[in-house]
């Protein structure tokens, strides 16, 4: 299609709109190079209240609207960038602009986990696409990885660390010997965590995300509440000291594997070895392990969020989308969502798995232990007892067992309490065997 | 285009080649399923006395040609996957393919690094695309990343280690203190190091990977020629024990960095702080990281080799080739050769160093040492000093200096050696203060 230029529309004016609404006007020229004709902004979506802001005179107050109808019956708009986040309106505002013929770049992670399926098959219908190499992992190129780079690859598992602010946590924690509450609220006033730390710390960013790579990588639809989760709030400081003494790291990961059509995806806390690659990923850096049967393993990293780098991958959605309009491809066409997959219940997963407990200090006790988990197939591979507390007689155990069924492992945790010899089971985490 | 199938001819059956013929054969389906329809081997071009090999048998011997005629005008191949290797004669093969209007698809890193702005010049002259992701770093998706992911934003750096014999040896000699040439012998033994290793060990496959990455990063034609290089065999197991002491480790870095429209691209040993991520990579890993204006830094880490990890590349390019043909789409169009850039002359840089020198054991030389330095205002960050030899009364002495100029620093070596106090220069080796 022989077009002057390409006109962008934007939905919403956070730091990430501002930011890319500031690439497109510095970065013109190159941008222009690139697509074959300017990339023009010709309107911006905002409330009421966001007309107040300092980007309105910096981009152009002649762009903003804060009328529905005007925005999505602008005529000149090509591609519509949408950076309002969260579910609604945003699901809304995205099948408009979808039915109405306009092509799609967002970052809304939550949007994408939520409705991928339904919102590709309308871009499809409509003979437009809907792009979002935004919505995981900021700058670090990641969903069209598997759409291009690793199409030939049989996905075999993702180990994901892909929320900035709990690994930011963990690495103050595991740097500083910290506890959780006072190393969140240091990350609060740092403006690393939210006012309302719950979507992070709870691994429910994490999750969404998890159901992007999951559905791209496995072809299929895995939903957000598919994924079992946990987050990190439970993690001591005493669980980093033990972790480290087996040569582990903690890091809160999203798993996704597939074996035989059948799909396990999981958030929660997990140690790995600490000599893996993903151990030495520290503070709010992201990075997503991928292993398929040809490539064996890939490692993608970099800055997870932040203006500019998902400014970044933003703008590279726009310029492809705008490449694709010129040459008049209708961008759904190159690939297609597959059949559904069945999702491994969390109870049949087969993992290793750290255990603390607080004992009584007294012969027997271990034996007690290793009966409840032995009854189960749970065969203990490594300990550690450290006398805790010499006045109420307990001590400290920590258990790595050998791969066992998570079902087996509930099972024992469950029993485990009531035994006489045992105080507390302070925790549990899964362990990972990652190189 | 409508076509009910698209033709595949492959030039060569070494590892790579029987690799990409095993996974269109297995993997048939999917990948008729990616594109829109079947993707079909049509011919492969071999030498005759590549006839007697098994691969022949298993990919079915009448696909096998020995003639360049019959292959090149074989109307039913659209795409020309290219894995001979070298320079000749693939250089003459690939530009008879595009003149005849076949899409290129080639593993073979020099002659892109030494033809790459002449061959896709050809491409976009016959409205055809020359697709090469398998020429650098193996299965890690690298070369698109460049074209698409990080389009918006100005490369300020790239620094990789893009050579697994190396990397490997390296590994080996900072793991079991071994001296550089019983590792090479071991690496031989392995299969890791080939019988005449100059390619590797000299940096000579680095430079070209380098070629390909710095002139897509900057836009502009980067000659492997233009790139200073230096091996690895002139270091000892001393300096990755000094490295340790000072917190670095040592790796062979290919480095690429752009400022004022000036490029600096270099291969050669480079002491680096041993907490950053790639002095983690180990082995006969690969990892690339790339520093943008907006993306801050991104890492593609992977196996930078091997035939299953290349035939993950081929094939996407393949399929990228494949749909671009179906959609009616002329390759070449997409992007363009930029301006050219200067090479920054390997004297202007500056960079740290670390310096291990052999002296007299007495009072004063350190002063000699520290004048000649001063006098050329190379400032000394850090030393140590050990007693070498009692009986020759030599000590070693190894100085870290603060960022200095290289022609500097080679005018105060070439003075050194001069020194009364100085029995020899043992080494020196560039320091990069990556994060």
């Amino acid at each position: 299609m022989k077009k002057d230029s390409i006109g962008i529309g934007m939905l919403g004016l956070g730091v990430i709109a501002g930011q890319v609404a500031r690439v497109l006007r510095d970065k013109s020229g190159i941008l222009a190079n690139q697509v074959g004709c300017p990339l023009v902004l010709r309107k911006v979506k905002v409330l009421p209240e966001d007309l107040s802001r300092p980007q309105v005179e910096e981009i152009g107050p002649h762009l903003f609207t804060t009328d529905d109808d005007e925005f999505f019956t602008e005529p000149g708009i090509d591609i519509v960038v949408e950076a309002i986040g969260g579910e609604h309106p945003a699901l809304e505002y995205l099948t408009r602009a979808l039915a109405g013929g306009k092509h799609i770049v967002t970052s809304n992670k939550e949007v994408i986990a939520k409705h991928r399926a339904e919102l590709l098959n309308l871009a499809d219908k409509n003979g437009v696409a809907l792009r979002y190499e935004a919505s995981v992992g900021g700058g670090i190129p990641l969903i069209s990885r598997f759409r291009y780079d690793l199409v030939a690859n049989r996905i075999e598992g993702i180990y994901a660390i892909i929320n900035g602010t709990t690994n930011y946590i963990l690495t103050r924690m595991a740097e500083e010997g910290a506890d959780f509450s006072s190393t969140l609220a240091k990350a609060q006033e740092l403006g690393y965590a939210e006012a309302n730390p719950e979507n992070d710390i709870e691994g429910i960013d994490a999750a969404y995300k998890l159901a992007i790579l999951a559905s791209l990588a496995f072809h299929t639809e895995v939903r957000p509440e598919s994924i079992y989760r946990e987050g990190i709030s439970r993690l001591s400081s005493r669980d980093f000291q033990y972790a480290r003494e087996f040569g582990f790291a903690i890091k809160l990961l999203a798993i996704a594997k597939e074996s035989d059509g059948v799909v396990e995806v999981r958030v929660h806390p997990v140690c790995i070895p600490e000599d893996s690659l993903l151990a030495k990923v520290d503070g709010v850096y992201n990075a997503v392990l991928v292993e398929g049967d040809l490539v064996d393993k890939v490692l993608f990293f970099g800055q997870g969020a932040g203006p500019l780098p998902t400014s970044s991958a933003v703008i590279a959605d726009v310029v492809s989308a705008a490449q694709d309009i010129l040459l008049g491809i209708a961008g759904g066409a190159r690939w297609e969502l597959g059949p559904g997959r069945v999702i491994k219940p969390m109870s049949d997963i087969e993992t290793r798995y750290y255990l603390r407990l607080n004992i009584a200090d007294r012969p027997g006790v271990l034996a007690q232990i290793a009966k409840v988990l032995g009854d189960r197939q749970i065969s203990i591979a490594s300990a550690i007892q450290k006398l805790a507390d010499r006045a109420a007689q307990t001590a400290e155990i920590v258990i790595i067992t050998y791969p066992a069924l998570e079902r087996a492992m509930q099972s024992a945790l469950g029993e485990l309490v009531h035994l006489s010899g045992v105080k507390e089971v302070s925790n549990f985490i899964r362990v990972e065997a990652l190189s």
